[in-house]
């Protein structure tokens, strides 16, 4: 079985080991612009081989995991070039415009559009880890545009690596994921901001931060090459999200200012709640 | 060596855990006014015997761990009660007002205002945990006001428990812990607030949610009978604070409409030097 990893990054890496731990007879063949991270992968047995998109022709399986501008210029190549049967997906965090760009392609039926809930907030083949997709949620958008055999090939391999499968429309993907995902990625870069911005001004401010600072602004370690284009391609829904979060930030500062205590007792009790989920996305 | 503990929470529960481990002549007290709370921690060993107020005579040390408002009044009652090489400190997250309230009580001297930088979202006795201390910064305020003596038994007895010392002004601390935690907390709080809220409406959206989200809404579980009075008695530093994280967030929400990719690009490659600091907190 040859798997073409179009990107060995965090999750393509991530991706290429945990499918040659359960595919006994999975070859892997490394694709990236970046030749220091395929020398890595490489060297870090992430990968068997290195190829081109010349390639990918005995492809059984590519998995695209690039930035999300880029992914849409590459699906495009990847199925004009590859065999009837292969399967490709990518794992980006946006699905609308993919699949808009995808929606006539003569392959597409090849294509299974797919968003594993996993990651951390390092990058490059040296940050790919095993098991970073068990008991992970994957979603899968727009199956009905997938062949059947195909899709149930990438199922049965998503399930292999440990991962809940739910389906979406992409509309719907994009957003629901701004609310999940793409608000606290720019939350924490701006936080990140503001508290180095005041640092500068006042030697000293960072010999403060706590376990709790770090967790808030944890992603704004996160790649800006990998977020500039998701923000981009899911403004809209990020922006109204943005604007809900700014207003309720002006009405605990409205709070603070009248000196409500009850007000502000109450906000913080409702946002208790989030205990609650937070064990189910644990479980 | 009598160590009376005044509220056994994360905080009081887990420095009576580490004080009794490094003294073993230390006998621990209890004070708390929630009988559940007082119980567990005799129940978990965490404190010897339970007390009140008028055994405070006979302590050596005492600590008082309550809601910053509540450490008010009860440090002026406790300064009242204890003899004259007793030491005494809170563990309160502001220092402005609670120095300024104590300046000119008659035992002012044997009162060590008291910061560690330590905890978790947790709360309550059951909640204390061995070991919070160590390698976390302890910001000492107005170490003046404290008889040389008394400060120097405190600082030995922080050291014991790991912990490295900060000196600072009462003003400056409340300024810059707004930056380093207050926001932290403010934001997490209204984060979870705007995702519950949306959640409300668009069913299923947490389902997509994953460790990202789950780390900046981890202070979103904080206690709010802790965290009122805290916003409240900084409410002019944290004013500041999310005046300047607001506009940064503007800020962002300009550059995605504009679609300016490498503004955006360079807004997050600034902040990613928070990758820097974080290494620091670590270590």
């Amino acid at each position: 079985m040859n798997v073409f990893v179009i990107g060995i990054g965090l999750i393509g890496g991530s991706m290429a080991i945990d499918i040659k731990d359960k595919y006994k007879n999975a070859v892997i063949f490394g694709i990236d612009t970046n030749e220091i991270h395929l020398k890595t992968a490489l060297r870090l047995k992430i990968v068997d081989h290195t190829a081109g998109l010349k390639d990918l022709s005995k492809a059984d399986i590519v998995i695209v995991a690039l930035p999300v501008d880029s992914t849409i210029n590459v699906l495009t190549e990847v199925l004009s070039k590859i065999h009837d049967q292969a399967v490709v997906f990518d794992v980006g965090s946006t699905k609308q415009l993919i699949c808009e760009s995808l929606s006539e392609h003569p392959k597409r039926k090849n294509y299974v559009a797919t968003h594993p809930i996993a990651g951390t907030e390092f990058s490059g083949p040296t940050s790919a880890i095993a098991g970073l997709f068990k008991n992970k949620t994957n979603i899968l958008c727009e199956i009905k545009k997938t062949d059947s055999v195909i899709l149930n090939k990438a199922k049965k391999m998503f399930r292999k690596l440990g991962m809940k499968l739910i389906y979406m429309d992409p509309v719907t993907h994009d957003k629901h994921i701004a609310y999940c995902s793409h608000l606290s990625h720019a939350c924490s870069f701006m936080l990140g901001k503001t508290v180095i911005k005041k640092s500068k001004n006042e030697k000293g401010i960072l010999d403060l931060a706590g376990s709790g600072f770090a967790s808030t602004v944890r992603l704004a370690k996160s790649s800006p090459a990998m977020w500039t284009p998701i923000f981009m391609q899911n403004k809209e829904n990020l922006i109204e999200a943005l604007d809900e979060f700014i207003a309720n930030l002006y009405n605990f500062r409205h709070i603070l200012i009248s000196g409500e205590d009850e007000n502000l007792y109450n906000e913080m009790k409702n946002a208790n709640r989030i205990k609650q989920i937070l064990i189910d996305i644990d479980n």
